[in-house]
């Protein structure tokens, strides 16, 4: 009867800012972090990995806030645990005590989200499958099961969830093995980082398109001169056949956002994403309405499954991002996909940072098989960093994720990058003093 | 040249949950606590305060986000951050690390507003004014520069803040004597948790009356059976002349609100307050059109100025309630009382807690002096609750506040009080097992 001992925490940041890897509109000099939780059991070889991801700053409150959650996992037997995730997930966000620092929303429910995929971590590593299969071979009443349908009523009932999953069940298997054969297409960000110079995106922008990348993004938001020609640069680049996203990571009132838009549509934008405040619903309606047919899209920075909802209600985008580790875990963001699937939306998750790549294609891979059934006409982000700090990194061919089959939600840090980049005291800050190394090749 | 020397936290929690005090539909064991905060000055007269509100657990979560801040505050000349209290609000939501882990909204938001408020106190203290008078006398332009504008260009621009402020400004000598010599009016939430037995909450609701009060409120939301009762018990102690609200703390999605409140109708409320998610928007106004002409409200949790735009754009409340501990201090305050103000909803102002009362009835005072001009429309929430812990407690005669004339934001706690609440460590703490005392008269 294995059991959970220990909520271990650890305050992980990479030196990032000092290369301008990462850098937008509104983050000028992140610094690539993770407050990573271990589920530790009496069994030495289980465990369950999670995280939140943030930009440096405010890691030890986020690490902090995984610790305050120990009282809710210590002494929990694994078995029950696997077997009622969604009342896990629901015994978190129900603590009414915590919920005040909320609700929702912020940093305690970033820290929820990232305590339950630690547990469906453990769960599929106890399964022996990818989270992406072990949802995927759940039965649909299951699936409804883990979601939490409150606030969603005049929206998503658990019986409409059940249609969705229903219709979606007798191709699961054709789709599972498509999926093992095809992967699921990945669009990449990492040409277009403000920070770059033009030479850099446009040399980048044309190695992705070689490496078979379908879409990119690039950064906007600080210049509008800048934008004209960092857009005309990379549609230059990237040829008229494929898609050129762009982000404008919050920058813009409503009213400037119509106008910077207008001047970047020539260039054939196949969205603008964050265009204004993730808190601005009515916003992004009013900027769709002004810049239509430019497809408007945000979701990384929603805050909870109320937020999507209400995006989908009001007509705000054409496609939506979700994220890993901003919501409530693997099952706030299955509700958003069955949200997502009831009113037609495509979505794109985000990627990125530390680990968001890794996590969020085991979500994308589960919504394809069990619920929208759908991967051609949507794309999961790629940015090719930090992966070399995850056992199990994501695996990117001619421009797709091919499926994991390891067991787990790829989300267990290697030990030494954990023991290097802890912060303050590790390897990597005790040299961040020194010179910068050369850098070959970038 | 006075300086900030040190930013000291402290951790003060209540054992409140033993008497059920604070008890509703989705709070039922409060421990009421306060993430505290002192910016010390190297001027031993000298210093601000400021708190998070906060419920019990994770206010050790609160207090290691205050202590992230101290960067922005330690070395400030106390000079230079009276006289631009707008910049240093916005130095601390634009820091772009920090940022990411709201943005402006949870844990990290609530502190920035802690230590912002917090400065205030200072700058008050050392004007030697209170808070609400500090801002009532200042010019309409220096009031408008303390607004950060971002996202609210298409609801409200500097100008038409200005414009607001000025047309205010001829008769702000006769508000304020008018003010000390009246009060602000109040109502009372003391009868009505949900915790209460019926007998307990009729002889508070009669004592209320007789006190003064012309409005009392009351928490719904457990079962409708029960309200029913509780409305009717309520509407007899207190007759058909004062108004009675009702108060669900987003018990309720948004169909069930509806048939809930189609129910209490009957006995004449003056408004149902959080009937669902402070994030749901859209949710409010679908309850809004549903209950009419039953007013709707909402506010104590929506996080920041982006959501109470969105509010008032969206005709999804009647009344709206602000709190000085949620959204980022005073300064966002003043937008959300902007705002209110050009769309003319009355505000409501949520207190109660630890040092509510003692913070809100600054920004209610400063509102109906320099920005809205009206009082009688509208009150001040009163719990009679945890004052004594405060140096400067508020007053209340004959159901309405006495004007603070002190300087400060009156957000000073007594040191005995702080040293004897210490979580877990305290006096109180330390006694909590003991058994419950005798308690006379309530």
């Amino acid at each position: 009867m294995t059991r959970i001992v220990a909520l271990d925490t650890f305050d992980v940041r990479f030196p990032t800012s000092r290369m301008l890897d990462g850098s937008d509109a509104m983050n000028p000099d992140p610094d690539y972090s993770a407050a990573y939780v271990v589920l530790r059991t009496d069994d030495p070889g289980l465990s369950g990995h999670g995280l939140v991801f943030t930009i440096g700053r405010g890691n030890d409150v986020q690490a902090a806030a995984l610790a305050a959650l120990a009282p809710h996992v210590v002494g929990r037997r694994v078995d029950a645990l696997a077997a009622d995730l969604g009342g896990f997930a629901r015994a978190l966000t129900d603590d009414s005590q915590l919920r005040w620092l909320g609700p929702e929303k912020g940093v305690m429910h970033m820290a929820i989200g990232a305590v339950v995929n630690a547990a469906w971590d453990l769960a599929a590593r106890r399964a022996g499958k990818p989270v992406w299969r072990l949802i995927a071979e759940m039965a649909p009443e299951r699936i409804a099961d883990l979601v939490d349908y409150r606030y969603l009523g005049d929206a998503l009932t658990r019986q409409e969830a059940l249609d969705i999953l229903r219709r979606a069940e007798p191709g699961r298997a054709a789709r599972t093995a498509q999926l093992l054969e095809e992967g699921y297409p990945a669009y990449t960000t990492s040409p277009g980082w403000l920070g770059y110079p033009d030479e850099k995106l446009a040399r980048l922008a044309r190695e992705a398109v070689d490496a078979g990348f379908r879409t990119i993004k690039i950064k906007v938001g600080a210049s509008l001169d800048d934008d004209v020609r960092r857009c005309r640069i990379a549609r230059q680049a990237i040829g008229p056949d494929v898609a050129l996203a762009v982000d404008a990571n919050q920058r813009w009132d409503v009213g400037p956002a119509i106008e910077w838009m207008r001047a970047l549509a020539p260039f054939g934008i196949a969205w603008i994403e964050e265009p204004t405040s993730p808190d601005d619903i009515l916003g992004h309606a009013a900027i769709r309405r002004g810049i239509a047919p430019v497809p408007v899209s945000t979701g990384e920075h929603a805050h909870n499954r109320v937020m999507f909802k209400q995006l989908f209600q009001a007509g705000a985008v054409d496609l939506v991002q979700i994220d890993a580790a901003r919501v409530g875990g693997v099952n706030e963001n299955l509700a958003i996909l069955l949200l997502a699937a009831k009113f037609g939306v495509r979505v794109f998750p985000h990627a990125g940072g530390v680990g968001l790549c890794e996590l969020v294609q085991h979500l994308a891979m589960a919504d394809f098989v069990a619920i929208s059934a759908a991967k051609e006409d949507r794309a999961i982000e790629f940015v090719d960093h930090l992966h070399q700090h995850f056992d199990d990194p994501v695996r990117i061919e001619r421009g797709r994720y091919r499926a994991p089959t390891a067991p787990g939600f790829s989300a267990r840090m290697r030990e030494d990058s954990v023991r290097d980049h802890l912060f303050p005291g590790g390897r990597a800050w005790r040299e961040a003093d020194a010179p910068l190394p050369a850098r070959v090749g970038t």
